[in-house]
């Protein structure tokens, strides 16, 4: 991968600069080390160089000559032309111009008044760069050292009184911001998000396309319904009872594809799903969709982690990531998507309890954690008996673990006598989940007390061997979707015991939040027919899919990572909204334009539409 | 730009081949010269050379060890695992198997029968590379010099009966290719163009991102109508009488990026029209949507230049392009969007016949082209009568010319007399576009008889200053879209004589096709009231863009490049169906699944649409 860095790096090496780098290097064996050197830096230092990289280009096409953030005390005495919006002003003399870049000091002439010029006014500045006074210089600020003269200023758009202030300290609530998002985008977290979103993206292109031969194709968004997944938007057309449907996410075609001999593909890809009801989703949302042919799952799997190592490299630790059965993670964390940033694993303990109960699905589990913790508080006792309410389980809390299994549980389970524990018992498969809700919970006060050691960045893991099917009210659902293939080694027990039947999917979990996951999928049209038919899906919608299948469809598998959150972890913001540049807010509203909107008769009765 | 190079030709320089590399470049003076020419050589060879970068890299992450369009006589002896279709069978003992990149011949054993395996069933073959007996040695094969003699087959897939051979001299209907599109991209222009649009693409991407500081923002699909625009696609909502709108363009969030102070946007953007009744149109289509700060209209178009320089160097001639006003190219070859792959241009005579017609709109237009061409044949001047009667316009053709105007008319118009010509007379605006569309007649008949010297490559053109206004019906409507900025020159105009005043708008015409087209913006709100007042929309729906633009709103200028008719004029595709993977047909109708369907009964109560 040694090449990219001359190209991360063409700020340093122009082609000028090239005969003394090559002096440099003249003794052969210094090369080579030098060059390893380089090498192992480049991905530490991959986003610093790219910024540096950028910043004589930024000014293209423009009629400004430098940035606000770009002025140094080697350009003292030079004329530059500065566009911006007016930060701040002070004393009727300092104006800080603002742009994406940064912010420059600029002086007033003495007998000129510009403190009628509102904040965040646009103007173009016309000057010379000079030294600040010593005691002025500003360690803070990149353009601390230098001033600019203002020769000639433009105002070139005036400004109504702004609904909120661009300051930092006084942020605006969500709701303002997104109403007014195109002032709140001048926030310099919401710049720097959407900066790092683009170069994300731009870096798995890079990686996808140079590195690992992959094409990206467009597919449609507008199609038929998919059966058997989340609720999709229709889309009703001029032909009275005929509609579209906006596609949840691009299955049917990346597997079309691979039928087609497009053995390598990747899409950003725009998905829609009609979740608007739950207000902490997005009715359109990003996804890296990704599918291969001639792949088994590891494949995929060495392929994702080497895509985010080499677009997260300061953030994500090296190939290859851990793997966690779908069972191993419910026993030992509750949940299918543990967060491995902190060392918290729980016991199956059934074994010593199954005195207690004769039904078939009890279990026993026990966490343990740092007496440090102290007792639980009153209103976290309460929150822990909701969690056990609302799971049917019992809730044993460490005070009352002697009194409830005697003295010498603690130790049988083999638990350390030091810790406290708590036990959640039951007669259902909630059991363990409860308990993972409680280790949440427990994590949390945790980090508080400043009690668990609790990595700071990206931790991924991959969760496989997921079931093929869940219970459902009619019979059976599919755990991923339904081209998921079955495991090898269960198929077998397709017919006797569906729901004992793994699947070769995997989910790609970091700090506890779901980011991808992926399959290999069916590709034999028989196979096929069967999951459908135990999935009680007609197949007259798929017809198109299943006769794809049938003319020569490679083996294949594949991958859908989520970019919205992706990038919310990378860029450690709270909520996916602070990484989408126009989100809805809740319910799918839009808090610009206040869509979704009533419509014109005239539309109404072009569509075939209740008026 | 240099350090690109590295980048594309990494397989020529790796870590351990940097010593031999070194050494060899020690004479400073040399390496200069040397570096140069590399650079120059570049941008003819990206293409070339991006191949060979991605050759070692297909097969990564999969079980084959090799493609099928990679063997070659240094392979000799290898052990191999190769994937593909069986593209063809011969006397029982040779089975060419196809992939992606290429077909390898492999050879039976001679105790084996493989004859009963179909044409395109998908095969693993795990063999060893052998040299082709010289006599049967292709070389139109890339692979020709070798075979793989076949140690174990394994059918990987089953296939049934297709529709239609994969052989490109018998090509199905498009229809029919359409219909089964997972088996008609495995043809191979399909594969290739399909390959080159997520290459060009990529180019476009890195020449934004990388050399020129812009990134690229997702921004909604779902949102409210924009007024005065084409037909807009509705989305019904779970709230009764309330839709989405499908974006016809991401114009409204640019601007609001741009005053957000997003400088420098980009977007490979998916765009709505509901323009499914016309044939030729495709309800969802691809652009590149560009848009930047503190620029003018020759930033811009300097931009574009580079940019498709950049990523289509070797079919696109050197920046800059032509550029001709609107008016210029009306008169001279009547039609905003010539086509100037050849030179035929007509001439303004209106002055020579003025004594014909006292109408102030009275023009006269000549089209000289050469007399090889001979008498237009009966049919031909049946289409040319079509055209006159359609524009109301008198059309004198050349064996007329005399007996109409007189015998020295052809002395005063100063064209070649041995020249023949077509006159346009008219008391309309129509006069000059009736004389452009018989001027295309005219020039594929001289193009069929081999007489007009024609570019093979792409011909740019830049048509400038377009009118702000056109006549509508009612009144008046915008000839691009209500968001462009009246020319400086003209805006005294704007209360009087509106019809007169231009625009800063720009469009990209290439080999006769319109691929794009911008402007300068409206950044001021109080123009753009008054224009959005002129064109008699309702500025209700606007609001929040209003808001925007006295936000402090930068000036900003953008472009909007149809990737689908930019790639298919690259790839030479008849149509951009062509380009697109699963295009819809006409009136936009999937034909793998027959989208637009019926939905359930469900979803229409759901969505309170009629049942």
């Amino acid at each position: 991968m040694w090449p990219r860095y001359f190209t991360s790096c063409r700020k340093v090496y122009r082609a000028s600069q090239l005969v003394p780098l090559i002096n440099s290097l003249l003794q052969p064996n210094y090369v080579c080390s030098n060059f390893t050197n380089l090498l192992s830096r480049r991905i530490h230092h991959e986003n610093k160089i790219e910024k540096q990289q950028c910043k004589d280009v930024w000014n293209n096409f423009t009629y400004r000559s430098h940035t606000c953030g770009e002025l140094r005390p080697r350009h003292i005495g030079q004329n530059v032309v500065l566009c911006g919006w007016v930060q701040y002003q002070r004393l009727s003399k300092f104006l800080l111009l603002r742009d994406a870049y940064g912010i420059t000091q600029c002086v007033v002439k003495e007998n000129e008044n510009l403190s009628d010029i509102p904040l965040e006014t646009v103007v173009k500045i016309n000057g010379t760069v000079a030294m600040r006074p010593m005691k002025m210089s500003n360690s803070k600020m990149p353009t601390g050292q230098i001033e600019v003269i203002i020769e000639d200023l433009q105002v070139l758009n005036t400004v109504d009184k702004l609904p909120f202030n661009l300051r930092d300290y006084q942020k605006p609530k969500e709701q303002l911001r997104l109403q007014h998002r195109y002032i709140d985008l001048r926030f310099p977290d919401m710049q720097s998000n959407l900066r790092k979103r683009s170069q994300m993206l731009h870096s798995m292109r890079r990686y996808l396309v140079e590195d690992s031969g992959f094409i990206e194709v467009e597919t449609p968004t507008l199609f038929c319904r998919t059966p058997g997944g989340a609720r999709e938007f229709v889309v009703p057309t001029h032909h009275s009872g005929l509609f579209y449907s906006l596609v949840q996410s691009p299955q049917q075609f990346k597997q079309m594809l691979m039928v087609g001999g497009i053995d390598r593909y990747f899409q950003v890809a725009r998905c829609y799903r009609d979740e608007t009801t739950r207000s902490d989703r997005q009715p359109e949302f990003t996804q890296l969709d990704i599918e291969l042919s001639f792949a088994k799952m590891d494949g995929v799997l060495t392929l994702i982690e080497q895509l985010l190592y080499h677009s997260l490299s300061q953030n994500i630790p090296r190939p290859p990531f851990k793997r966690m059965t779908y069972k191993y993670a419910l026993e030992n964390y509750g949940t299918d998507k543990p967060n491995m940033t902190y060392d918290l694993q729980f016991k199956n303990i059934s074994h010593l309890l199954c005195d207690i109960s004769t039904e078939p699905c009890f279990r026993a589990y026990a966490l343990p954690y740092t007496t440090q913790l102290g007792k639980l508080t009153s209103k976290y006792k309460e929150i822990v008996r909701e969690i056990a309410k609302k799971n049917s389980v019992k809730v044993v809390l460490n005070e009352s673990i002697k009194k409830e299994f005697g003295d010498d549980f603690i130790y049988k389970t083999e638990i350390n006598r030091d810790m406290s524990v708590i036990v959640c018992i039951g007669n259902n498969e909630n059991t363990c989940l409860c308990l993972g809700e409680i280790r949440e919970i427990i994590a949390s006060l945790l980090q508080a007390k400043g009690l668990l050691e609790t990595e700071v960045g990206l931790v991924p893991l991959w969760v496989v061997d997921f079931p093929l099917f869940l219970k459902s009210e009619k019979g059976l659902q599919t755990c991923h979707h339904p081209f998921t293939a079955p495991h090898p080694e269960d198929k077998h027990l397709l017919d006797r015991e569906p729901l004992k039947v793994r699947s070769l999917a995997y989910d790609l979990v970091i700090n506890g939040c779901e980011v991808g996951g992926g399959s290999v999928r069916v590709h034999d049209v028989e196979l096929q027919k069967k999951l459908l038919k135990m999935l009680d899906i007609e197949p007259h919608s798929l017809t198109h899919f299943l006769n794809a299948l049938k003319s020569g469809c490679p083996p294949h598998a594949g991958v859908a990572l989520g970019i919205d959150r992706l990038v919310a972890l990378a860029c450690k913001a709270d909520s996916i909204r602070d990484v989408i540049a126009f989100p809805k807010s809740h319910e799918g509203k839009d808090p610009l334009s206040g869509a979704p909107n009533i419509i014109s008769e005239e539309d109404k009765q072009y569509y075939h539409l209740p008026s």
